[in-house]
């Protein structure tokens, strides 16, 4: 596996590997502390590409609270021997200046209003900053596909609006965003790298939201579409979550869920005592 | 590879090792920034043990400058790499609050001033951080080897006096201090984790260490050791180097070195800008 850590060496890296790059190989990109969430994207990208290089870097621009940047969970040599392991061939862990050098301009993207709703309104910048990242790493590292976790199912509109972006500007073809299911561990519970900032007990209470979606499963034939919010809402809150939102969407969109529309999508975003987690599931209901 | 952060993952980590702590296996402790000084630490080890264990740990107490500390190079993905690539069993990786937690007092460690000379003129306080932090990982990872490179020539007499100091305090008996010998680039220069810190023009004044040594090993019969000392001192200023010391001691010891002691061991110090840089080599002079 070849390391590098500034774009001197990604890009001698790059060569060296003698691939035709943009046309084909995968980009898997990370803020570390990689859990088997990341190794399914690692396992999926490497089943279908001629190469597959991750990145690890904690982007300081998708962070809009300090203290959130500050804490997140940091374990770069688990990480390297989790790429190796799943036979990735190139890492990129860089550092927040080799990303954004002095005198880089971040260009505007239009993210068609994709950013500013649920985590957006929760987390203002937020996705601006995973546009305006992927949007660097993809320059850096051509690629004709790209590996991202359903978990964050806002993000991956966010960046399916990016590559249409880029079409359009041409800056180039691909590449193509390849969404991979939500990894869950015994429990229902969805794993996160934020989970390693909790203690077990709190783990406990996490799980809660997946206790939440089987109740809902059980429930949605029943109950109507408001009373079924309401129920979880309630549920999720005796769980111990300090709820921020749940709220059904059109699977595979951000439009509002309406009858008709086939099996809502729902997104939800809530605290556990500091660590704010989020999840999202398809629900069968009506 | 077992990666422990820890003193609760290291204990479960040893345990599950099912050997006889203490009465084999090798420790190897280093700041990381690995090189291949490093790795001939871990061949050496591996060699003649059953189980080796590597820790990663940038030790505070050992830093006399703060900014020092700051540098100091990490990139702990690449020596996790490094580690399983040398077949080390057990990566022992912790933060500073889990080696030193609130509360635990370091012991006193009577270090009958060999810790005051030379390199602890120089840098108040190192010594009793280096003694206080392997003093400490030896209480965590019982071992019958501990593995050091003889390029920190004063910290390996040192580190032998704390192995005494804990045979009398019936500690434990082991381990015994296994000195592995400086590994140098082609050009003579020690590999040292400092060197990440030079560029390149940097590194090639660094080479007047070595050039130095080569020089005075010339002209060891010919010269008074005095005169040998004084035009070191004067190539080395010339190659841009900033000396701190350059002394002649007895083999084996800091004892200043005199005719009949035969090969006298070398000691130098100096800064090369703002890096500073320490090397030593045996001299067959007179």
């Amino acid at each position: 596996m070849l390391v590098t850590r500034t774009v001197e060496e990604l890009s001698e890296a790059l060569a060296s590997m003698e691939l035709s790059l943009g046309n084909d190989g995968a980009l898997v990109p990370t803020m570390g502390a990689l859990h088997e969430g990341h190794g399914a994207l690692m396992r999926v990208a490497r089943q279908s590409n001629a190469w597959v290089a991750a990145t690890i870097f904690v982007n300081p621009l998708q962070f809009n609270r300090p203290d959130d940047l500050a804490r997140y969970p940091r374990r770069e040599g688990e990480d390297f021997l989790l790429l190796q392991e799943h036979g990735v061939d190139l890492v990129f862990a860089p550092s927040p200046e080799v990303v954004f050098p002095l005198g880089w301009v971040a260009p505007e993207l239009d993210l068609d209003g994709l950013d500013l709703l649920w985590e957006g309104a929760f987390r203002p910048g937020h996705f601006k900053g995973v546009a305006t990242v992927v949007n660097r790493l993809l320059d850096l590292i051509p690629c004709a596909n790209l590996y991202m976790g359903q978990k964050d199912y806002q993000q991956c509109l966010v960046v399916e609006r990016l590559l249409c972006l880029r079409k359009a500007m041409l800056v180039q073809l691909g590449p193509a965003l390849v969404k991979v299911p939500t990894v869950r561990d015994g429990d229902g519970l969805a794993l996160s790298s934020r989970n390693l900032l909790l203690a077990p007990d709190q783990l406990e209470r996490a799980k809660g939201i997946a206790r939440t979606w089987s109740w809902m499963k059980a429930h949605g034939q029943g109950l109507q579409p408001e009373a079924l919010v309401e129920g979880a809402l309630e549920r999720l809150t005796a769980e111990g979550l300090r709820n921020e939102y749940l709220v059904f969407v059109r699977d595979g969109s951000l439009e509002p869920w309406k009858r008709g529309d086939g099996a809502p999508r729902a997104l939800y975003a809530g605290w556990l005592d500091e660590v704010r987690l989020i999840d999202n599931e398809s629900l069968a209901i009506a």
